[in-house]
């Protein structure tokens, strides 16, 4: 297992990514308090470039590649969100990007891809077929692998996210951030930690892919089976690295149904005017499912990300 | 017809209101800008009260109220967004608020206006019948009329919003603006023409309700007679007062497909995750519609609110 970041780590990758990524704004809602009870800071990583909180950890990561191996390309297998972002990173220093996608992919997301000139390889939705698929890739190639989350470096990106709503609201009782792989949870909890000792770091899970619940609550790594959520970039599990991260430093692990998923994201779409996916809905969900933990609390939520196929609404189904 | 407001009208409404108001962000859209070749600075009123400009001119009527008026209370008629606007703002000082209603509005627009506290009185979806009820109204309950559009008080507190727009943004080339009644358009212009005369003002029109344009070109008043366009806060007319304002502050009015609208409105929530209203994609339908006149411009782009309803949106009918 390769060593953990640090919050120095974050603070490296902050700078390192600066110049290319959008600081994003931290946004709030009186009408989402008044639902909720508690003051929330929705930091807004739907308006980060490739509509995502990912292109931080692929923008890291890809800025951190030696250089001798910046001509074989990167590859990487993921739902979507983080073949995008990487696609894209890639592009900063023009080195190939091989991305393994499930056929059932969401068309905007396969569309994204593409259109950052990435070159796709199809697989089955399963996770052996994805990592056949990938190593056989990258067997042919020879391209550095850029996995969506058991990397430091992504960690690293994805923790800047939790930075830089702590540097840019008042003092957090608690930060919330989605889990699926846990990437963005780690950084987001080594980040918080590092720098907020006194703020607590809750994850929203949902119940359909529960398997961060599961593993942090009986202490041991439980992959998910069949995961089978409307937030599809929440169906992967946790990796031995980003477990053990989470174990360390998150206070707790919430899950909610499809249907607070779905409220929250709606909520949001009409009262904050913003275009969130269901993912990015899931701390919303929890803390509307919850609302006794979090009355009087400040509390800031990673908005993980925007890319939503618009033919394909959960309210129009 | 009354005196037409001024640019010292729109200072003095500024400072009335900003104390009520949200200043909503300038966003910008690298996407957006490659699509048109020029630099588009979007001044967010989705993001505004009520989730709409309008709550600005509502908010500069009932400030402006007289004191023996105010125990009467206020009443429109309205597609809707007026109606919930001036509905929130009647709040801010505590007076009742009738409002007329067509039958046919959006029901996400019936329940705004509803739960801000307002009383509906529900009308046939004709100019006609929309006016002869408020006028009954009026004689019932002594309410004084604050009229969505041909009112010098809305249309000041409108114009609100392209003057943060300027002080806000380096030189604009072009500052653009949906109409409908005209009041937006109004106050835009006389802000624009008044804090930077060599930045011209052009407006957009749906072609299925073009009666600005028609007008425009006449040289005299021509009302629509079916307006029929999903952008449905612009099937309203000019007013005497407002077609005089726009006949001298603005440069030129230019009419989009319905077509145009529905893919400006979806370019819009898919690359800036912002949700917009059909009504507030028509100056970016115009741009995209007309692009030779904008390449390498800086333009201004009023977005005029976030009001859609959920359940039917037009990529999905």
């Amino acid at each position: 297992m390769p060593e953990e970041p640090t919050i120095d780590s974050i603070k490296r990758a902050a700078g390192l990514i600066a110049p290319h990524i959008h600081r994003t704004p931290v946004l709030t809602s009186r009408a989402l308090n008044k639902m909720t009870g508690a003051g929330l800071f929705f930091k807004c990583e739907n308006f980060q470039k490739a509509g995502v909180f990912k292109f931080r950890g692929a923008t890291n990561a890809i800025l951190n590649l030696k250089e001798e191996d910046a001509s074989s390309g990167v590859a990487t297998h993921s739902s979507g969100n983080h073949g995008a972002a990487l696609a894209l990173a890639a592009r900063l220093i023009n080195v190939t990007c091989y991305v393994v996608m499930p056929e059932n992919a969401p068309k905007v997301k396969k569309d994204a891809v593409d259109g950052y000139g990435a070159q796709i390889i199809f697989c089955e939705p399963t996770l052996a077929s994805r990592e056949s698929t990938l190593k056989e890739i990258l067997a042919r190639t020879g391209a550095t692998l850029i996995h969506p989350y058991d990397n430091c470096d992504v960690i690293a990106g994805q923790g800047t996210a939790a930075l830089e709503l702590c540097e840019d609201t008042r003092h957090l009782d608690i930060v919330m951030a989605p889990v699926g792989g846990g990437g963005l949870l780690s950084g987001t909890s080594i980040a918080v930690s590092g720098v907020s000792p006194t703020t607590i770091v809750i994850a929203a899970e949902p119940q359909r892919a529960d398997d961060a619940y599961r593993s942090f609550h009986a202490g041991k790594l439980i992959p998910v089976e069949k995961p089978d959520t409307i937030a599809d970039g929440l169906r992967t599990s946790l990796s031995p690295l980003t477990f053990s991260i989470i174990r360390k430093h998150v206070f707790d692990v919430l899950t909610v149904s499809e249907e607070a998923i779905v409220a929250a994201m709606r909520y949001t779409w009409e009262r904050m005017k913003i275009v969130i996916e269901p993912s990015a809905a899931v701390p919303l969900a929890a803390v509307l499912s919850n609302r006794g933990q979090f009355t009087g609390k400040r509390v800031g939520i990673i908005v993980s990300g925007g890319n939503v196929d618009l033919d394909n609404l959960p309210w129009s189904r």
